[in-house]
């Protein structure tokens, strides 16, 4: 095969085989395509799209370009959550706790900053003594202790989507949604996730812009999710302003830790409720099949002081000071 | 300026400034831009397309990114012709004594072969003895002795379209109308020519395949030209058959020979005698302003067998062996 003709092929607005993209993502991790084929095919794919299937194909060849967890001994239920991120966005450490706080085993994989936005990883890292990098193989023993763990991404997660987005980032080709949306799902397939709640941020402060851009992003990657058969399920949120009232690393942390104390804002409570009962929803819990339900049983568990102790235990286990 | 925002800028489909074509331009030459960010701009030039003002922007920058021939010590009319070129195409040596034999000055700098049809360049250097490599400081000796010189294109001459089309013929990036106008006339602009005939072939046997294309891609040139100041003539020819009777080097010089001899096939003379009548007139010759009669000269010339003593004195110039 030839990658000139699978850049023609895209060029022409063809949808491009699952022998095609394979041997493109071939290319990529083992560095036999020349940087100015991917980038060529990269913006071929940005102004001429991909359908499911290929935007699915893209997903699980770089999902498989390098390491993979398997989590199958913690859980078949393995609920995983992704944001798409903003300005102020605090919601997985509060949305661990939660949904570890009903015995429901939560493993995440985050990132690090991207562009403006602050990544989980730093974020937790402003908290002394917090560690984030956590061998695979004790995935278990952190999930005994406190039910959920959260490690940072190894660079030998998806080489693949790592290569392409470091020549998308230089080459104008960030903003497209078969791009991003099979970045994501990507990582969080390689990760080991059996079901995943994405949270779709929107506005000035988040990647997408608008509405519109949000429910198509939302839309491929359900998609993906089906033809590749990991449930996904989608909430789109506003990032107009930031989320809740702080922003930055430490004092993000700070309105966490308030969160819990049954101090919060209203829009940092509806987002993190409704992220939590969508992973509930997901995680095969009888009692919280209904969206309603799951969302009325976490407020149940904020007020009781329940989530509180689990997050507490969370901060713990990982090696965090708590105070 | 960062060449990341002259990417974004032709991504989202707005024409280019000069300033960013000139860097752009100026980035390729002196390969302080990456390959894989302008292969990236390549393709999105491509599909979002350039309007004339970029084109020729475009092209006088490329003109420019090297050595230039500056002929206006032999006259202001130099008329250059240049094809598109096909299977079978032996228009040149053809025309060149033609025009020659009304004591117009005609210099001419031809290229090799491209995919696979055969250049001027390799088709001449089939007679034995015959040179390709004049240096511009000789032109005036040979328009003396003959009226006419043809000259291999320098490696020097228009750096930047040479390094852009070794990107494209490996980034699916060819077959695209700003690209080929302006690689054309970027060279025909940095070889000296004040006005251009463009014989643009079209159909199985050449790179434009339909009359659609055909007429598209002659605009665009007529545009670079007026904007530029160097008028343009097109002629569209048929390629859905090989021009004349003979393909191959030796052969279409031996059917070049017969074309004097007064023995030729129709379509050839049509086509000959068209680009060489469009040639004569924006030569600034008075006789030869209509084109009607510019033609009609053109057949004395060839009947009368002047034509033939100026074929033969052009080859003997250039050190070729004419039995």
């Amino acid at each position: 095969m030839d990658i000139r003709d699978v850049i023609l092929d895209k060029r022409y607005g063809k949808p491009l085989s699952k022998e095609q993209i394979a041997f493109f993502v071939k290319g990529v991790t083992d560095k036999t395509i020349p940087d100015y084929q991917i980038s060529a095919l990269l913006m071929a794919i940005v102004l001429n799209g991909m359908d499911s299937v290929e935007m699915t194909e893209l997903t699980l060849r770089m999902a498989e370009s390098g390491e993979t967890c398997d989590l199958s001994g913690i859980s078949d239920h393995i609920v995983d959550k992704h944001s798409t991120g903003g300005v102020g966005d605090k919601c997985t450490p509060i949305i661990l706790p939660l949904v570890a706080s009903f015995g429901v085993p939560i493993v995440k994989l985050s990132g690090r900053g991207l562009g403006f936005t602050g990544g989980t990883i730093d974020k937790l890292e402003s908290i002394r003594g917090f560690k984030t990098e956590i061998p695979v193989a004790d995935f278990p023993e952190y999930i005994r202790r406190c039910g959920a763990v959260l490690s940072a991404q190894t660079p030998e997660l998806a080489p693949a989507d790592k290569e392409l987005y470091s020549l998308r980032d230089v080459t104008g080709t960030v903003d497209s949604i078969p791009l991003i949306a099979s970045s994501i799902m990507s990582k969080k397939i390689a990760g080991g996730a059996n079901a995943i709640v994405l949270d779709v941020t929107c506005g000035n402060g988040a990647f997408m812009k608008d509405t519109e851009s949000a429910v198509a992003l939302s839309n491929a990657m359900i998609n993906i999710g089906k033809i590749a058969g990991r449930p996904v399920t989608c909430v789109i949120s506003s990032m107009r302003q930031p989320l809740g009232v702080a922003v930055g690393n430490i004092l993000e942390m700070r309105e966490v830790e308030d969160f819990f104390n049954g101090k919060t804002s209203e829009d940092l409570l509806t987002v993190c409720l409704t992220l939590a009962a969508s992973m509930l929803r997901m995680s095969g819990l009888e009692e919280a099949k209904e969206f309603s339900k799951a969302y009325a049983l976490l407020q149940e568990k904020v007020q009781s002081g329940e989530a509180r102790d689990t997050f507490l235990s969370f901060i713990k286990s990982q090696g965090g000071a708590v105070n």
